[in-house]
């Protein structure tokens, strides 16, 4: 194993297993729990799994894998906070949602060979991209790492 | 910039921004704030703090950094959970350590040099290095990045 192949492997690991913490959590909650407010006052579980499927579509665009699976949650679930959109989704259609996502994502994921993933996202252009080579797409996932784990940080709280 | 060199300046970056808006949370948070618990019933702010404390202790070990600087405290903010012990030590004092603590680790972590990240870290033998070479120092910095992300989401409760 080179040290292109074992960094890879560790970022990886651990966004794989963030997500699987996070579906583990969200299969051990009921869609009442979900409904809760993860502290008085603070985002539902429902919108932070919301949340969590419009910032992974986000991710499609950014690795230049396709388009968005469900453009309109941008505006729901990034744009407006909890509690401000008088109709979102119900728990049934983003569970399932966020089950199709994280397959697509997986899919597409795979397509990309190593070399791939030390390349420009689409949100920096080449020329900024030769002063900061670290804006790659690895770096996304690094990035969405973190964010999973401060919201199952949170999403835990309804347990 | 060789590839190593963007790995370890996107690993460092992540933990250095995710230590930055943890302060940056702490400072913002009365001692008060931080008596509560970030969701009833759950963990007081004051009880996290201890516990971040103790995790990166530990990190000086698993770096093969030194001892711990405040070895007590792993089984009063790891071993045992939030409210199960008497006498814990005071806000203050804990604000005190914990920046005393990241300005230690700070320092130590800029004395190794590039490849040393993926030297072993102290917990995996030499034997078992051989078949898990991502068992590095580097993965102890990810996964106590996301670590600190998890935690950083639930203090942020007591805004």
């Amino acid at each position: 194993m080179n040290s292109t192949d074992i960094i890879l492997k560790m970022v990886f690991d651990r966004w794989n297993a963030s997500l699987k913490a996070w579906d583990k959590l969200l299969n051990e909650l009921t869609d009442e729990q979900l409904q809760k407010e993860v502290a008085p006052g603070k985002n539902r579980g429902v919108y932070l799994l919301g949340h969590m499927i419009a910032v992974h579509d986000d991710m499609l665009v950014l690795l230049d894998m396709g388009e968005r699976l469900y453009p309109d949650w941008h505006q729901t679930f990034i744009d407006s906070p909890d509690k401000s959109v008088a109709v979102i989704p119900s728990v049934q259609e983003l569970r399932d949602s966020w089950r199709n996502q994280c397959e697509v994502i997986k899919q597409r994921l795979e397509n990309l060979s190593p070399g791939d993933w030390f390349d420009r996202h689409t949100a920096i252009s080449a020329e900024d991209f030769v002063k900061e080579p670290h804006r790659n797409k690895l770096n996304i996932i690094v990035t969405r790492t973190t964010h999973l784990n401060y919201h199952t940080g949170q999403l835990i709280l309804l347990k």
